[in-house]
Parts: structure tokens; sequence; C-alpha cells
């Protein structure tokens, strides 16, 4: 099954935002304003499944973030074995995390805003894990039953302001300059589940700047399911972003970095894909 | 003027919250249920000031987390000039920066949830900028103009987890462990206004642990609403935690860390007070 948000647009301009099962070239509504809301609700996959709604044409649907204001975005550091040793660092014991606020993401297609006060805008391709459960200090198997599914985001990152503190949050916060989406896949659709085994790439401009699978992840899902669960209750709609494969701007030579007028495409196979123009921060 | 968030119980053990103005001993219902809504209303200054709602005793009053929800809980890393430079740094060009979730947060009189899972949980007083106007790359007047007002936190931290990883995230994000509150003071209240220049101080079981004085801050509450906004737009009831003074328990020698049964006293002069106890996380 494959989730997503909407947005419609009234006559009048004004917007609002719909849940919906994606059938084929069919959206079907779920009778939410968002696919939290929708994995808010008890017997969440079944009620979608069976759900009979309005319909929509999906093409040229306006996909908003997967999820609007997730309670959470946790973000996850170096994850992948390649890259980690490629880059001559041990493997870390455990995972590193930092966050985003809600008011960084945007829908799929959206414009991703460069912001003036940056020289150094680079890619992340990550897959993301959407919580659909609330879980606490969570066995291996709760964790796995706590996955509601995957999507697609690109931790787009001003890496000198990353790199001007040790705390890498002021590199990763700029409003409106992460897209996710277009759709949460359940496990079942996927090879490998909760641990899901799919190439993941991103490509500037036609240009394949990252490619790998996910099953390179040092931390995989479950695991950090597992790991932040330890800390705080992770809630439905809440995102982790499991960290990016080599292949980032910032480590070639000499290094690339997006210009206004770029597109960024970021995808999974299996679970979609991310179309986004980079443009000067318009605010 | 003085606003908090208080938490009414019914008979029927139904619990909800509401804003209230602080008169002396007497708090007045503004009509919403928390603060943060309060400070999304247009001219919430004079409509707060003007309110004659229902009257409660601020005797016993149960507080709620000042903003029970803050879209971003922003958090300021080594901040106090006296700290730096007695630890051996050079101060900073630039604050550094890391977040807090919401579900962190706790009221003024909670009880604070240690993990059974550290070893090393201290304490962090820290002056609190709560914003009251939405703001994106504020100049100075407008940084000055979209400051609410002043609260207390303290950022209990498990220093184990702080430095597993070069990230502090994962130190500073434990389920109900960071007291917020009880009071918002607005500037005009306080010596210094904006930039206040008030005592602050932490107990442990009456033993002094902390105490500087807020006007020691290199990055001040003005110059952080403006360094902030640059990446991301600030909105009414967001929090910036603007770091701590020396004093910590991981600092000393040899190192004091906290309890259950311990009392956690955290203090701003012509703030307030947050008194809490250290329990076992019963969860």
């Amino acid at each position: 099954m494959k989730l997503a948000t909407i947005r419609l647009h009234n006559d009048d301009g004004a917007e609002g935002t719909r849940a919906v099962r994606v059938d084929g070239t069919t959206l079907v509504d779920l009778g939410a304003p968002d696919v939290a809301a929708v994995l808010a609700t008890d017997g969440w996959r079944e009620s979608a499944a069976a759900a009979t709604g309005a319909t929509y044409d999906a093409t040229g649907a306006d996909y908003a973030p997967l999820v609007p204001r997730p309670g959470k975005v946790v973000c996850v550091g170096l994850n992948y074995r390649n890259h980690i040793l490629e880059m001559g660092r041990d493997l870390p014991e455990h995972p590193t995390l930092f966050s985003k606020y809600a008011d960084t993401l945007i829908g799929a297609h959206d414009e991703i805003h460069r912001p003036v006060e940056t020289e150094a805008f680079d890619w992340e391709a990550e897959l993301t894990v959407v919580i659909g459960r609330s879980v606490r200090r969570a066995d291996e198997e709760q964790a796995a039953d706590a996955i509601a599914g995957f999507t697609v985001l690109n931790d787009i990152t001003c890496r000198d302001w990353q790199f001007r503190t040790r705390e890498w949050l002021q590199g990763k916060n700029w409003d409106h300059t992460t897209p996710v989406g277009p759709v949460l896949v359940t496990p079942d659709e996927l090879p490998g589940g909760v641990r899901p085994a799919l190439a993941i790439s991103c490509e500037v401009d036609g240009e394949l700047m990252q490619k790998d699978s996910t099953a390179d992840l040092l931390f995989d899902p479950v695991a950090l399911v597992q790991y932040v669960s330890t800390m705080i209750r992770l809630e439905p709609g809440d995102l982790i972003a499991t960290g990016t494969p080599g292949g980032v701007g910032h480590a070639r030579k000499p290094e690339v970095y997006l210009s206004a007028g770029q597109r960024v495409v970021t995808e999974i196979e299996g679970i979609g894909r991310l179309e986004n123009v980079v443009v000067a921060d318009p605010s």
C-alpha cells in the first residue's frame, strides 16, 4: 500500500491537504487531512486499505510534505558502511543523531529555497522511516511493528553553516529546503520488508551523484527505532532519516555545490522519486 | 506582565490546560488553552493585559510546561563568557545550536524522570527566550520586538549519551526531563529589558551548584533571535534556551550527578523558580 498527502486548490485560491491511498494513477481520499492523521488512527492499515472515498487523478498531483508537521524529525549521521570506510573512519558503535524542524520540509515537487547566506549548498539522499505506532524502549519486534513504512527525503545542507560550530543543526535547518515524499510505502511491498534492500540515488541536472543500496546501512531501520525510542517516545508521523551514502558534493574534489536553476532528483527504487528545482530564496 | 499555562483537573480526572495572567496570588483566565495560543493572537500584549476572565488561586497551582508543544526548542551551547574562559576555550565566533523535542518538556513542579540508561544525569540552568511574533531574517529592532518575554528552563542532560557521538542531541532529548516555566515575564518588567541582567542559579538538595548573571551571555537574546531567524522563521511560542553558566556536575572534580530523590531548584531573579524532584523513570 502507498499513501500520500496532496494539496487541493479551490477556485478561490484557498488550499488544504488530504491524505490519499495511491492506487496506480488514482488517488483515493482517506477522510483525513494528512498521512500523520491516518497513522494516528487505530487500525489504520485495514481502514486505509478498505477506504472508498472521493478519487483524484494522480497525474499532476501536488504533493505536500508526506507528513506536513511531524512531531519529530530525527536524522542519522554517518550510516552507510561503504561511505564510512571510504572516508577512512572506523565503524561507529552508536548512531549519530541530530534533528530538523518541521519548517524545513517541502513537497516532492516543490522548489528548494537556496539561502543567499550559503556558498556550499549540498545534497543528501536518504531512506526515511515513517512511524506508525506510539512506542518507547521498543524491543526488536515492537520496533519492526512501529514502522508504518518508508519514504524518500533529501537532507539538503548548508555545509559552511554545518561546520561553523561542532553541532550540525544550523547547516540542516533552513526554511523550505528538505523535500520529503512523494509517498509512504508499507514494508510488505518492499524487498527486505522493514530492512529494505533498495537502490538509492541522487542526480543533479541529470548527472548521477549518489548511488548505493539501502542494504548497506550500518544501523538498519529496526535498530534505529529501538535506539531512538530508548530516549524518547516515538509517535505516529515521526520521521527518522537514516543517513546518506557517499557522493555528496562536499566530499568531491573539487567540491561541487547546488546553484539556483539546478534540478535535483532523489530516488529510491520501489518507493518513489523527488524532483525539485533549486531557486534563490524568495523570502 | 506575567503569563503562565496551568493544568485544571476536573472531578472525573480529565485534565486540560489554560493560559493565565499572573496578578500576584490571582491567576486570570485568558480564554486560551496555553501561552502559545495567546502569543499567536495579534495584539496579545494589550488583550492579555486587559483580560478579566475567570480567576484561580495561584497557591498550589499546577503549572504545565509554559509552552506545552513549541514548534521549535532551539538550544545554545557554550554562551557564558566566564564559563568559556575558565574552561580554557576561546570565545566562539558563532553560537553553537542544537535542539530539543517537545516531548522532553515538563512543568515547573513536575518530577524529572531519570532514565535507568544513564550514569551521568546533570543540570543546566538556562534563561529562555519565548518568541511572540513571526520573524525571519530579523534585524536588531525586529528581533527585540519578537521577544515576548523570558522564562526559566533546566536542560537536564545525560552526559554519557551526550558524548557517545559528536552530536549532543541524544544526551538532551529524554522524555519528561526538561522543566520550563513557571511563568513568562515580559521584558518591560526586567532590568535590562530584552537583554536582561538577572541572577541565575541552580541548587541541588539545597547546595548551590550554579550562580551567575545573565548579563554575562556572549550571544544575548536579541543576537540569538537574529541569528536563528536567519536560517528559519521563528513563530510565536518557539523557545530559545540561551545556554548555561559554569557549575554543572560534569565539570566538577570529582564529577557529581543527580540521583532519584534529589530536589533541583532552578531560579532566575525576577522571573521565577522551578522546583523538581528527580525520580526513577516510571515509564
